[in-house]
């Protein structure tokens, strides 16, 4: 667990899920809490996905983290162990990196592919860089780990962790690799910073209307990495000859939901959803906002109901005739709107506010 | 100071002597002893010139070194500072490292020309290896050095140290690297494990031998580097319109010899080699050995007198014609020969053994 981005979506769900079912094998899970690296952050600044954090707000983060994967492990005692990997790290002598990295050549670390592109490109890497999958490595040798779970693109690091394992006398972990869940933009691997996830803490609503935005084709990745839906069923399920593609994904938005909520979030999170999109009907709760009855720019008010994130994204939705205010489309940015009770503005399918004077 | 390699040729005096020249100039000379290393070894056991030491075994080192550096250096106590450099690589914790390895780009190592070659051929470069010239950098830090000398080969690691100490906030040290020795052989850099080079240890008689042996335009080189002799009175030297290269060489054998030893010393050094080599002339002593009056095969004697290190190259040196029993050739390595009183054996044109029958 990466403590500088303890925020869970469903991309990260694909391993802990795994995990999950090793669980109810009875085996036990060990979390181990990146907190060393995220003490030193990156020294030279430049990688901003390693800022130095407190360690108050490691502590918070990873609080934040276990809640989020709860939804997903069985968190009970006997099922899981917590460890720091300060609590070896924090104790490796000088001649005890050295030993490390002596297990490993700079021919093989530059055949990773992150770090082939960026030398080939001429983009510098730092020295550092090389430890960090030795210091993970080196985690599976501290807890004696038997199995190691990751996504692909942990391969490489995970099967150093078996090396090292070999050169400290210990048989050498499993490594098993889940494949990569694609984002809702159906291109990009699912990440917080892209802005195509869907976050496990998300509401029902949100994680039911995201799921029906994914393109057709993602359907069998997601069945196959985020249900228990068994490999032939699947097939059916994303065959279009043998089951519309929509009833299908209202299913996978359905499982999805029940998954973090319970049947009846699913239920409504579905009936909500066909109510507004499918019928085009309005939705049973809006947000209410409260606004001053003067006269407003159309791309101001939106930005005051805070149904877009700039003025600029609200002259673009209404350029692209995705605003209206009481069902009619407004055409250009700078009208001037008159707020009135109970007004109803809406932006795109799914992004709805109710004036309120006041 | 490597600990592993003790025994000072003259390829060391040369950046020695430039050390000796600024504590003669009122500064303070520091020797970093690099013991760290030297117990930790190489942890690959590939690279033999890095085997690991005990602290007893450091500790004799060190002493020998000490001994042998004192030829050149000043070593009372205001004029020279001993630092062994666990005394700060031993406390570095993973972090320091990380922050000490960030300052590096893999990129910037690899342009070191050892490194270069070596991975371009393919050779797996370690790590660790990578460790090494910022750890000597370090040194540079932790001393606070104002200026570091070494060889041209040795500028890589040195400017490791300035950039490092920027780093630490201190003002960079300024870098001094004085040219490599060449050895005897006048091609490769004097080494020990070259068999190219004149021991600080050596006998007066071998080291002007050594010295007269040197093919000629290496002389300028030697004057150079390990002389007070001024560059114009250098070029009259090494000009044989002006000075016989003869005449050179035996001043330069003399100089050598009196920097180790004394002007007498230098002096016999010089008689002595001139009546065995320039007039073929028996030296006044020679090492006796004491022998049975029995016949002995000639190859058998030479190892008995220690002229060589075994039959094989007893035989050889017969068959090549470089024997001799009281002035005449051996011709046959299974000769008998019976040994006499004050009887003379040959080995090439210096190695002399007188027999006593006992």
């Amino acid at each position: 667990m990466d403590p500088t981005a303890p925020d869970i979506h469903l991309g990260h769900t694909v391993v802990l899920r795994k995990l999950r079912q090793f669980q109810d094998l009875g085996h036990k899970a060990v979390l181990i809490i990146g907190d060393y690296t995220a003490r030193i952050g990156d020294p030279t600044g430049q990688n901003t996905t390693r800022p130095m954090l407190s360690p108050e707000q490691i502590k918070n983060n990873a609080e934040t983290y276990f809640q989020q994967a709860g939804k997903i492990l069985d968190m009970s005692p006997d099922k899981v162990e917590v460890r720091f990997n300060s609590e070896w790290l924090a104790d490796l002598k000088l001649a005890d990196i050295i030993k490390l990295t002596a297990s490993m050549t700079v021919a093989r670390m530059l055949e990773r592919d992150t770090f082939e592109i960026r030398y080939k490109k001429g983009d510098p890497i730092g020295i550092h860089e090389f430890l960090y999958p030795l210091m993970q490595g080196y985690d599976s040798v501290a807890i004696q780990s038997d199995v190691e779970l990751g996504g692909t693109d942990q391969t490489f690091n995970n099967l150093v962790g078996r090396d090292l394992q070999r050169i400290a006398g210990q048989s050498a972990q499993i490594v098993i690799t889940m494949p990569i869940l694609v984002g809702l933009d159906g291109v990009q691997k699912m990440s917080k910073s892209k802005g195509n996830y869907i976050g496990v803490t998300d509401s029902p609503a949100d994680m039911f209307g995201k799921t029906m935005s994914i393109p057709d084709n993602l359907m069998e990745n997601y069945f196959t990495l985020l249900t228990d839906v068994p490999a032939d069923k699947i097939k059916e399920l994303t065959d279009p000859g043998k089951t519309h593609p929509k009833q299908a994904k209202v299913m996978l938005g359905k499982m999805i939901v029940e998954q973090f909520y319970d049947k009846q979030a699913a239920e409504e999170a579905a009936t909500g959803f066909e109510k507004v999109f499918a019928q085009n009907q309005l939705p049973d709760d809006m947000p209410e906002v409260t606004i001053g009855a003067e006269p407003v720019m159309a791309s101001k008010l939106l930005l005051h109901c805070k149904l877009v994130d700039s003025g600029g994204e609200g002259k673009r939705m209404i350029q692209q005739g995705g605003v209206k205010v009481n069902e009619a489309k407004v055409a250009d940015p700078s009208e001037l709107i008159t707020p009135a009770n109970g007004m109803i503005v809406q932006v795109g399918k799914r992004k709805f506010a109710k004036l309120v004077i006041g």
